[in-house]
């Protein structure tokens, strides 16, 4: 899911009154969904883990103007976490968020206990291959059994319209296509853009665990993509600029990197004659933080 | 799913024109039960592969009690076949099956081709564990993974209210009301009684593989469960009655027993201090064909 930042914008004080209304359960989601269809109104979703920020909010406009009404999920899916991953420290900050989506008239929060979610014997996963294979499974190899769980049971419970996911997360993107398809859950997905710092550090969530002086080199991943994607466009030696970013980003104070690829952006497998897109997609350590970012080629 | 018997009830002639709609696609699936919501209406959906009997038929009348709209799916799932299973042999007789139905009034029939169930690209299996664990899973180990898929598909693309199931399959029954649970489907699934020949033989799609010298011995099944009801329900000795009735039928003809289990019929785990409803489970090999039959206590 779309995942969060601390790295906030400050949120201008917003009367409770004016906040989103929030429900915890599926039946109180499945009653305003109904209410809404009942008057020809269309639905967006848009599920998010919460600490919200400015990337999240692009999505919520960007339901907006694709449908008459907005919700907004707010889960942090446990299922989507490896036991020595940061489920538990996972940014929290309810409040903060519901002021952030005053802001932009969101109709709806669903807010829902991992119970609610996942009730008492719950003994049911989602498994996916195709997009899914590779990249980040390759190092975090439950994650989107994980995210096709929860992601299905979210647009199950509220059956909009249109889900948007954003790119920032982009096997992702590409996981969530193939399982709409495959289950044929009647909605439209669509990517929204990545928001970026002015230094082109793509906003995440996990921005928030970086010290002052790994937030001063982490723009460099943005940078380094850019690069290569460059030389990608101008038909230069992409395997060589690779190499030499993957080198650059370790000698800069990067501490891993996880893939640094070219990929047929459809597919998500290698480039070959059939690709008509292409996109970079890296995952990089910094200290103890992973960050994760792509553009288009 | 429902599964079939060759052991048909004669059709009477139906005029063509008196059999119910075919659908073939999802949208057009979804076109019809719209109408019929717009209209105020419910809708209950039987899950079949076809070759209906006199049991199939049963859970159309209970669909028919239970709704104003009664939805037959016809589809033989490739995916909870093993590779050495009977897919490719398994009775395919639409038209037959739509004569029959015409007697019960069936609103409509959804007979997707196998691309439309699982598209081009198809990477998505639900997993499910919980009642799907032991009994039919030590034997067909993928055979809930497929039912669990395709189940989760007919229900998402029919959207019924009420959804039945034989308890014939009664592990998939449980399986069945486990999926609807863990993802939320607003959907009740209700379970149907089995329907069984004169001599108790419960009907089943595979009942037309046996020889009639299998056939003729294939009702010390259920002789067999009831006698083992009868010990258990007196507070006899449960343990011994399994194993005589074990041997028993080896003796008789009956090639090997997969399994003969006293269960909690709730969990299908192991009876114990919470369990407040038992069930017998069975089963077994004649010559090629497998049959399975069960009953409560």
């Amino acid at each position: 899911m779309n995942d969060a930042s601390t790295d906030l914008p400050p949120a201008r004080p917003v009367p409770p009154d004016d906040r989103p209304e929030v429900v915890r359960t599926i039946a109180e989601l499945r009653a305003r969904v109904a209410a809404w269809r009942a008057a020809g109104e269309t639905i967006a979703m848009v599920p998010t883990m919460g600490a919200l920020h400015a990337g999240h909010l692009s999505l919520v406009a960007e339901g907006r103007r694709r449908a008459a009404r907005v919700v907004v999920s707010i889960f942090v899916n446990p299922t989507q976490f490896a036991p020595h991953e940061d489920f538990q420290t996972y940014p929290r900050t309810e409040a903060q968020d519901l002021a952030l989506l005053s802001t932009l008239a969101t109709d709806l929060v669903f807010a829902p206990a991992p119970s609610e979610i996942y009730p008492p014997g719950d003994a049911t996963r989602i498994e996916i291959g195709g997009p899914a294979a590779g990249l980040e499974t390759d190092f975090r190899p439950h994650f989107f059994a994980g995210v096709a769980t929860v992601v299905a049971k979210l647009l199950i419970a509220c059956t909009p319209d249109v889900a948007i996911f954003g790119e920032k997360d982009f096997q992702q993107l590409a996981v969530v296509r193939r399982l709409a398809t495959d289950l044929a859950l009647p909605v439209t997905i669509v990517g929204g853009e990545t928001v970026r710092e002015a230094d082109g550090l793509a906003l995440s969530s996990r921005n928030a665990y970086l010290s002052p002086a790994e937030r001063a080199i982490a723009p460099r991943l943005h940078a380094a993509l850019t690069t290569i994607a460059e030389v990608a466009r101008t038909g230069g030696d992409v395997a060589a600029a690779l190499a030499a970013a993957r080198s650059d980003l370790l000698e800069r104070g990067f501490h891993a990197v996880d893939y640094l690829v070219l990929r047929d952006a459809a597919t998500l497998g290698p480039v070959d004659d059939a690709t008509t897109e292409r996109r970079l997609l890296a995952a990089v350590w910094l200290g103890r933080t992973r960050l994760i970012d792509n553009i288009a080629v």
